[in-house]
């Protein structure tokens, strides 16, 4: 397919229109090139964006692709109006109009789902669990773990911290995490801080080859990076939470988004209803 | 408005699905129930999400909202079908059919943007970036501070952790935060570490008022928490950052979306372009 540019041009982050845009995206094989232009909430930043627009067009010989998430009708006209050379795909408008007729009201034009976070709960519970979470990783704490809402286990290097800390960002969930070590293996139990938090216990595990691999990046050559040390603590650690009862997935295919979508569904499903 | 569920059904983790949803649901008054169903990526799955859909609109007596991304159309063709009695809005089709006109191609239906994201190099930069800025939190260490994207400044609290942690995750930026504290403002200079590094910096200030809260509730009553300390110390952080050129912005009234957001867009706009 030929060159071609998607534009995400948004009065917020665009954040949100980026993301859905990919998955959209992803349904074709092409692969563009991606300009994500945020906070365009006045008519000459419209008008600006659109030259660049045109100047690309120009360019390029072809029509760029353009995701809009742009509220108000002064700013969005401009954009989506012919002076713009582009196939404009309206994010917000497409779901306006029957939310409308459903809802039986206008849209009130409000920008962002972030007005003033420093003045919403739910922003401040975000802080509050990256602050517990970065307190409460690698085990490098057992003060207040017992108001941790998931305690993450599982042997170095699984994905423990990319995940609690992305639990906590993303939902503001206190997400501890523990690594289980040798020393577990051989006593083939729990470390005693878990024993009785067990039901907020979590495991992940790993395919040995990706572990040595990750392993080796950060100690190469090393026993601890060696595939026959990353099968033996795996296959240890996979028995460790059968024998307790911990439910655990693989990370070696998933992203952190995917972990932390199962555990939430598995583990905290009323996180998902809100 | 009266009580009402909204339900974001996808086949993936969904997270795109409900940003962008909450963007247009903002545009309303109403408060509905969020419901976040993921991974429905088969036949019973989808059929099971349907009778839970259709409970809901009996008890609460009106058809709830439905945003899908569901790309194969077996799955699809069950929840926006008319055994479900929803209000249901395609976000991924809603957009398809004018890409494809375009492209002069058909869409391959696949599934998420994060098929195996252990093979993706994109995917590893985002954990080694996430590994680095918890390495490089609060000034921790100086260590390859020098291979730092950004290097973020600013008084104890402003904010500088989460929106570190934020940058590295989301966009694999090797974000790095240095608190400036009472010594540095005596000398009326960056910390020696970061003089050669000053292109890398941004700064990160805070209403006075606001610090105080946030400091009062880890050191409540301590003179780091009071008032009178916390305008001193923002008025001496605002008037180095200005002495050494350093661009900053306020926190007070930002989440730490918008703030990366104009960070990159400041900093780094070419990771806005990729």
């Amino acid at each position: 397919m030929p060159e071609r540019t998607v534009f995400f041009v948004s009065d917020g982050t665009g954040i949100a229109a980026e993301a859905l845009g990919k998955s959209v995206l992803a349904q074709f094989s092409s692969r563009p090139r991606h300009v994500r232009r945020p906070f365009v909430d006045n008519a000459d930043k419209a008008r600006a964006v659109v030259a660049e627009i045109n100047a690309v067009a120009e360019a390029e010989g072809r029509r760029p692709i353009v995701f809009i998430t742009l509220v108000h009708d002064d700013v969005r006209d401009i954009v989506a109006g012919s002076g713009c050379k582009a196939l404009v795909l309206d994010m917000i408008r497409s779901f306006i109009e029957p939310l409308e007729t459903e809802f039986g009201v206008k849209s009130n034009h409000r920008i962002g789902r972030f007005s003033d976070p420093a003045a919403s709960p739910e922003y401040d519970g975000r802080i509050d669990a990256i602050n517990f979470s970065l307190a409460h990783d690698d085990g490098q704490s057992a003060r207040h773990l017992d108001s941790a809402d998931v305690i993450l286990v599982g042997v170095s290097r699984c994905g423990k911290t990319p995940t609690s800390l992305y639990l906590a960002m993303q939902h503001g969930i206190r997400a501890a995490n523990y690594p289980l070590i040798p020393e577990d293996f051989e006593r083939n139990r729990l470390p005693g801080v878990l024993e009785s938090l067990k039901g907020k216990c979590f495991g992940l595990t790993i395919d040995p080859e990706r572990l040595a691999q990750v392993r080796h990046e950060r100690r190469p050559g090393s026993t601890y990076a060696s595939l026959a040390n990353c099968r033996r603590e795996v296959r240890a650690a996979e028995s460790l939470m059968q024998r307790e009862g911990i439910e655990w997935l693989s990370s070696t295919h998933k992203s952190i988004e995917e972990i932390a979508t199962t555990i939430l569904r598995d583990l905290r499903p009323d996180r998902l209803v809100y």
